[in-house]
């Protein structure tokens, strides 16, 4: 039986030269793959109390929507700058070269709720500590952050867990 | 009991002044409210063969993820020009002022599948009607397009119909 990793493909220089870009498309664009992928992102959460998923722009929002249907939840986006309508508190974050911004409904989550914080892979880190940061700033309680692809050596695990985070990842790729 | 109308919010002004934004973030936030409205999304198709689920970027990506999940079935993402990492087709539609350009991976679809084409709201139904053609391109069927929200006064709906469409959509909006 194929496991989530034997549905991911890996697509050479995107978005630029020498980066082996790992496509979640063709996992979720199969059945079994999109189904498996969900359930296993569940299995460490099994009889924890999750009030709230929270996805991550854009790809964390498929797996978001699944999860919040699949434990009949509320779903939170956490987007980029300017995206969300309503009154936002925002969080900045550094990239390769320069920075970006989340930003998060500052009533999309009340003080005291537990929040599962997804998206579809773990890098740097960078955006899912901001996320983590826009829920703790509005009084969540993170329970734990799940991804399909942990990339090792770009240190999103080691600083998500410094930060004493639970991360649960399904697969992990190295080098090529 | 609440409908699903009544968990959507409404933001004057946004994204620019004279636009009144019919946000989901509240319904979708809501446990109640996210079930209820990827729960009656399905009821027309409940029995019908459905293959795949493709959403529109970006809040499309949250019901497709619920609705895959719900019905076993795969996800294909549409995407904004320049965001899909795979070989791609595309299509264009006119903006207000100037033109876009939606894309899907062209693996994403075989012939002969059918899929339902799913996003928040309906307003000049450019958008849906630029998946549409994608689908159709790669073959696929078009079974049906769900929305949460239809704006009649902008005509999308009349738009898909004409195309022989399909259209279904939770509520209706119109002027304030």
């Amino acid at each position: 039986m194929k496991t989530v990793k034997d549905y991911i493909r890996t697509i050479p220089d995107f978005p630029h030269e020498g980066i082996m870009f790992r496509d979640v498309t063709t996992l979720f664009g199969d059945p079994r793959g999109f189904r498996l992928a969900v359930d296993q992102l569940l299995h460490p959460y099994v009889g924890r109390r999750i009030d709230k998923v929270a996805g991550l722009e854009a790809r964390g929002f498929i797996l978001g929507g699944a999860i919040a249907h699949q434990l009949s939840i509320g779903f939170v986006p956490i987007r980029k700058q300017g995206k969300l309508p309503g009154n936002t508190i925002s969080q900045g974050y550094k990239l390769e070269y320069g920075e970006a911004v989340m930003e998060v409904h500052e009533d999309a989550i009340e003080a005291g709720e537990s929040v599962l914080l997804v998206d579809d892979l773990l890098a740097t880190g960078g955006t899912a500590e901001a996320g983590l940061k826009l829920i703790e700033k509005l009084g969540g309680n993170v329970v734990g952050t799940a991804f399909i692809i942990d990339l090792p050596e770009l240190g999103g695990r080691k600083r998500l867990e410094d930060l004493g985070m639970d991360v649960h990842a399904l697969c992990a790729f190295e080098g090529d």
